[in-house]
């Protein structure tokens, strides 16, 4: 490595004066009510809130705009299976540029489909993200395009650090103690340090991984468990981060937390429920990480990279429906009874009563564990919250119909 | 009625003056997705980003500033079940002025929780919102408190037109065709009216009604079929207009619409799906209105009220889910076969090699127009759209495997 750094402040004004009028100044809003759940002072950059839904954008028109016209005129191959594909369809497609996105053959539906009808030449190829990349690579040869990398990349780091002059320096900024900043491959984090850390010395750049993919934290250190799963933040599920972004994080980053599934889950909740956005999974990393080490940030001015908005609205809706059974507005008790005329009916009573409402009952009158002439139901029912759930299940026991663990 | 107007532009300009600086100028923005959906131009003002989530706050406070000294040391009290009590309680509780909020028993525990946290007496009384009412006047007498209209009230119309002066005058406002605003009991549409028309004379102010309460539609002379029942847009679920609010409306409003629960499903969903935020369904009134009537919107300049963002996450999860269905992205199809091992086996490889992903399998083993040997399985697939629906049909009938309706 030479001394002379590879991405710097210089380098990411230059890419705000390119992205300047092309993609959005995100709003950057102080939230009262994440502040009192977290104990800290919190402020959200909005980055879903680009055409696109993520800050990648940023990083592929910078990129694109450093090609010569020859490389514009042959076109561009990207991997990717999420948001990086549709920046750089999108953007290419703005700047007449073609652009062949190659995503492996897993990749969701809705995610194709979006990248396609930004214009791109879209691939199913590969089983993995490395056979996906394998594929663009040898069309790079065969058809003489320009690779555009995700985040190993001065341009793309260059491009992805403008969030933190927008963070530092627009309308209503404060005076940031820390940033919070997902970490995939490491392209938003070493933009994004580059940038804090010229401007403002002092100020903390902490990553955050999710749990399963721990690559920087390794990186730099820590220690990890096991690594891989099916994580909700698949936008930040990446096995390496790139060789420039570990050489910029290892000197700017002050450390890597993780958030485990249940911490990313409750803030893409929060997210929707207090801020009334969506968040992907990756997106709410920052959030999570507050959640996970609440200490850690305590009292600070926290500044939060809401990164992405793109999440299958499947995974979404039982995202919120588990976070609701995880704080027991939502739970499944068990009564065994006698297999009579209304059993139901006299703990529907009980319930009803004690002021909850039952959303499903199933019956179950094959368990080994119940006389054959036994009834069990299963009961879900919507409370207040726990202290509500253990009031019912009180009323209940109280009642001669004393509940199972469900 | 007297010739001078109940509320003029100027009450609204001198509202306007009492909130600057009160409740958020809250984001105007185009949307390309939504104006490609529509077929027309359209803007989103983006009131689910107050601080309680709704425009309520506008004219809560408006009519709490006109307090006298004595009435606001004597408090205030309100009747609402939603939006109107979470304003009231923030905007009293910023003012020192003691507020009550009478709520139906039957009212969501969130919406309960919230209106407390803003530091509100909450008291749940009444079974409907008549009963509820009745209460609050029976304190407002015994108290001597006053009572806080949600919407029949020339200061809280006046609040609620300060959004027509932004959407005219804030910045990137483009030159309105018409703006469409969601009608409970008129607040919203005779403020809005009465600014939008005073400041461009050949605005078009279209309302939009929930189809299950057509209340001003009928005072306007629409044809209604059968009122009442549960709507997602509980938050314009009211029967009957505000006196003041239709003596406004009948002047100034040039058409009330309906919107169907399958339109303002999908308009949610959209919201979501495209803008990356969460509305509630009357905050999504306005977007349905244009899918359930797009002639009368196409190639226009269009406004949207994006009204509130409180809904209930586990109804948000379900309307999701249902939207999905709706467009055929999860489908549920019923196979029939004799009861060996094997079948389900054989049945998923002609899904899976199809491309379409098996969320759910459900046995039927006691339907009787089953044989007593056979099995019926429900199968819940996902796929691209409802053409790769019927493809995935396709391949199990030439399979031999022909599903049934389900």
């Amino acid at each position: 490595m030479t001394d002379t750094p590879v991405v710097t402040l210089e380098d990411i004004r230059a890419a705000a004066q390119v992205l300047d009028g092309q993609v959005l100044e995100t709003p950057l809003e102080h939230s009262r009510t994440l502040s009192e759940i977290t104990g800290a002072e919190v402020w959200v950059k909005f980055e879903n809130m680009q055409f696109t839904a993520s800050f990648k954008e940023r990083g592929a028109l910078n990129r694109l705009t450093k090609l010569t016209e020859a490389e514009k005129k042959a076109g561009v191959v990207a991997m990717s299976a999420g948001n990086h594909a549709q920046g750089v369809a999108y953007h290419a497609a703005r700047l007449g540029i073609p652009a062949t996105i190659v995503m492996p053959v897993t990749t969701p539906f809705n995610k194709v489909k979006h990248t396609r009808e930004h214009g791109a030449r879209v691939i199913l190829e590969g089983e993995t993200l490395d056979e996906a990349t394998a594929h663009a690579f040898s069309l790079r040869a065969k058809e003489g395009l320009t690779f555009i990398h995700p985040f190993d990349d001065a341009d793309v780091i260059a491009g992805q650090g403008t969030i933190a002059l927008e963070m530092l320096e627009q309308e209503g900024a404060p005076d940031f103690d820390t940033l919070i900043v997902p970490v995939g491959g490491g392209g938003l984090i070493s933009g994004i340090a580059t940038a804090a850390k010229a401007l403002k010395p002092d100020i903390k750049i902490i990553g955050v991984e999710a749990a399963m993919y721990p690559a920087l934290h390794a990186r730099m250190g820590g220690n990890i468990g096991q690594v891989g799963g099916a994580t909700i933040a698949e936008g930040i599920a990446v096995k390496d981060p790139g060789e420039l972004n570990f050489e910029i994080a290892k000197r700017l980053v002050d450390e890597v937390v993780l958030a485990e599934e249940e911490h990313l889950e409750r803030a893409v909740t929060l997210f929707a429920d207090v801020e009334k956005v969506i968040a992907e999974g990756a997106g709410a990393a920052g959030l999570a990480a507050m959640l996970a080490h609440p200490a850690k940030f305590a009292g600070k001015k926290v500044g939060l990279v809401l990164c992405g908005g793109n999440i299958d609205l499947r995974l979404l809706a039982s995202v919120f429906t588990r976070t609701l059974v995880r704080e027991k507005r939502l739970a499944r008790i068990r009564i065994i009874g006698d297999d009579r005329p209304g059993l139901l009916g006299k703990v529907s009573k009980v319930i009803g009563d004690a002021g909850a409402n039952i959303m499903e009952v199933a019956h179950n009158r094959i368990a080994l564990d119940v006389p054959a002439k036994g009834a069990e139901f299963d009961i879900l029912i919507e409370t207040r919250d726990g202290q509500h759930t253990k009031d019912v299940i009180e009323a209940l026991v109280l009642a001669g119909y004393p509940p199972r663990e469900g």
